[in-house]
């Protein structure tokens, strides 16, 4: 007998198959059982029919509970007005009758689901928030390589911090010896860089904030993405693609998915290019118009970047920051040393910055003063600077956050539930 | 002027191209100048001759120094009887004159070059190893996709460890609290493939072993699968169609680079299924009549992996180990409780062990009697015995050490080589 996935349902109508997974719930009516099935792939009703099985059988359906592991063997038929495939169940193996399943239709509070996120993960929204962050993964794996960019890892135990040392988390390394755990690889890739052309990574990153906004992981994903011989224009060109890209997999493959988050999708169809676009300077003006006291040499809080995008379709690109706001490595204007090619890209929708870029200084001097200016000592950053004496060239880069383009796509504000296992200031389990 | 990749010259012969890169090496003969060039994509050599080009062009090309970043603009041609590519200058546009760059062709001691990792990354033989990794990385997504994985990103920091505590990094987490660095995160997975069905993880690992060999590092990218209803023996064929898929790609995609590695890649295209197999007590025996004196219970050494796969084209599974010297996960055999469900894949030519997997223990009771028969606390791991309470099915999994996966597909015996930041026990910079 042949063991088909939910998936694949519509391509064996009228015959008789085999499914392997769960039962997550469960509903009778006299002489019938309707049991909802999961595999993992999809969900399907599976019918038994006290009429049409031996007495084995019906005892058996008789005898499941939510979460039970079975192999259901029966006939697939198509409901006769929707898309829909329904299994009428010949035979049940049972892998396991499941005790009483702890997670029900019920409310249960965060904390609760967050101790079970062990089991959590099996809900028809968890999986597909899962599903979803899986495609953006893979989506930007395929475009970075059509792209030209090669994956290069960069390390997770760091001797420094690119931005500040106050969110570090710290590890005893051998002997006496610290390390730290990576907020960014950007520094690394922009030395593979100089190798390879184009690279990017895409690893855990860790920041110990002491904040529990909905915004915020103590761990979670980040990619980014590095570029020689690109400057600040180009650079949001090649975000633009990837994020276009990432929209259009997401749309194609995670249709049940994002029916299932009850996202809604015209908002991710009407996303295109070109992205609108502005300067921090014009962003300021139209935040003060709206009433927003927001000063020039600010950086923007989680309204105004809402208000930014209001009545937007796409990302809005906001470029030219205030070189003080800004990290150290921005490559200043050559309008306008106060301010730096960097750009943010805020997502519609009050889903906030989705990525951070800029072209890199590529000037020795100019990088070393910066790193003065920022109260860097420059002498861990010697090997970064060696960039800039060895073949230096024009380039630049950008790094998205895995959870909030996840949250982005699946229209959820919980930043927690867009990654597996979260890590929280008082989460460290399961 | 367009600019175009090196790999892409052949298809710009006789026409005028503008190329971006470095000069790597530099020879000249009187009225000509042979500028190595590189950038990141391939290599080419660029000639200026003095009888074609202006007064100016040419003593810039007389400035040139090893690693000055430049645009060569001029017109392609092809080596008369090779398939190589030159470009006849024309004109140069200078990024930056280098300064004496401090890697050269002579030899240098692995710290030096170590300490000079930044720089030492583009040197070609360690960018045609980032390539091939990068292979591996994508033919890894792309085959386990296809095989309905979904990527699940396990977490790094951990209450607990998978496997003993001895060699595990310590974190200070928030108030006191420690967490520690992942070692595998197979048992997350584990809770994810009853919700996915199939899944991976594929991220940065962490050991914190005083080992100095050539074949460990203390931050290593492994890949992790696990997948529901799959069994000891289909668990083995997905590894063998993941590692075929692999060698397919890196052949496919690194000609070049496996050239300038001068990896003999006879030895990668004679790979092919089923792979040969035995089981640990044949293979004990096997080594005894080799000479060794391995017990009936004891692991290989590198010495014995390298002689069971003496003659073999195709990588080697070994399985149904003894219980106690795997980890107490692993289901037992059913005809013999003493054997475990487990396979090590050992690759040819002396390269060790690439994968370990098993199929997991189902079954609460006996689990828990594991954990005790290892002396292991059950209540951290409540949550992973859960999974055994609500619909546990049978399941297997397995996981691949990228650097040494690469190591063998290069044929380089130094694992150093094969990520871009190594991080070793007395080495954490840059």
């Amino acid at each position: 007998m042949k063991t088909v996935l939910t998936k694949d349902l519509k391509d064996h109508i009228g015959k008789e198959v085999s499914l392997k997974g769960w039962i997550y719930n469960i509903r009778s009516s006299g002489k019938l059982f309707f049991l909802q099935f999961r595999d993992g792939y999809g969900y399907t009703q599976a019918i038994v029919s006290e009429k049409e099985v031996d007495d084995k059988v019906w005892k058996i359906a008789g005898e499941l509970t939510m979460e039970s592991s079975v192999e259901l063997i029966g006939e697939v038929s198509k409901h006769p007005k929707k898309e829909e495939y329904e299994l009428q169940v010949k035979e049940i193996n049972v892998y396991q009758i499941a005790e009483e399943y702890p997670i029900s239709k019920k409310d249960h509070g965060p904390d609760f689901l967050l101790d079970n996120r062990h089991l959590w993960l099996r809900s028809t929204k968890q999986l597909a928030i899962m599903r979803v962050r899986n495609t953006i993964i893979n989506a930007t794996y395929e475009h970075l390589n059509k792209e030209n960019f090669i994956k290069v890892d960069t390390p997770i135990l760091t001797p420094t911090s690119c931005e500040g040392t106050t969110t570090l988390f710290e590890v005893d390394y051998f002997e006496d010896d610290k390390a730290y755990l990576s907020q960014s690889g950007q520094l690394y890739l922009e030395a593979a860089t100089m190798a390879s052309n184009r690279c990017f990574d895409f690893g855990p990153t860790f920041r110990a904030e002491k904040s529990k906004t909905r915004r915020h992981l103590t761990e979670f994903w980040m990619m980014d993405a590095e570029a020689a011989f690109v400057e600040h224009e180009e650079n949001m060109k090649i975000q633009e693609k990837l994020i276009l890209y990432i929209v259009e997999q997401v749309l194609k493959n995670n249709k049940t998915d994002l029916e299932i988050l009850e996202r809604d999708t015209k908002a991710l169809e009407k996303i295109k290019a070109p992205f609108p676009r502005m300067s921090h300077a014009e962003a300021v003006v139209k935040l003060n118009k709206m009433g927003s006291d927001i000063k020039p040499d600010e950086d923007f809080g989680g309204d105004d970047e809402t208000n930014l995008t209001k009545g937007l379709d796409s990302p809005l690109f906001v470029d030219l920051w205030p070189r003080k706001i800004k990290a150290f490595y921005m490559k200043q204007s050559p309008d306008n040393p106060d301010l730096v090619l960097g750009s943010d890209l805020i997502a519609p929708e009050g889903y906030g910055e989705i990525i951070g870029g800029s072209q890199r200084e590529d000037d020795y001097d100019i990088l070393l003063k910066s790193m003065k200016d920022f109260n860097l000592d420059p002498k861990p950053f010697q090997w970064y600077l060696d960039l800039r004496k060895y073949g230096s060239v024009p380039h630049s880069g950008f790094g998205y956050g895995l959870e909030r383009l996840t949250g982005w796509m699946c229209g959820t504000q919980h930043i927690r539930e867009t990654i597996a296992f979260p890590r929280l200031i008082n989460r460290l389990s399961p």
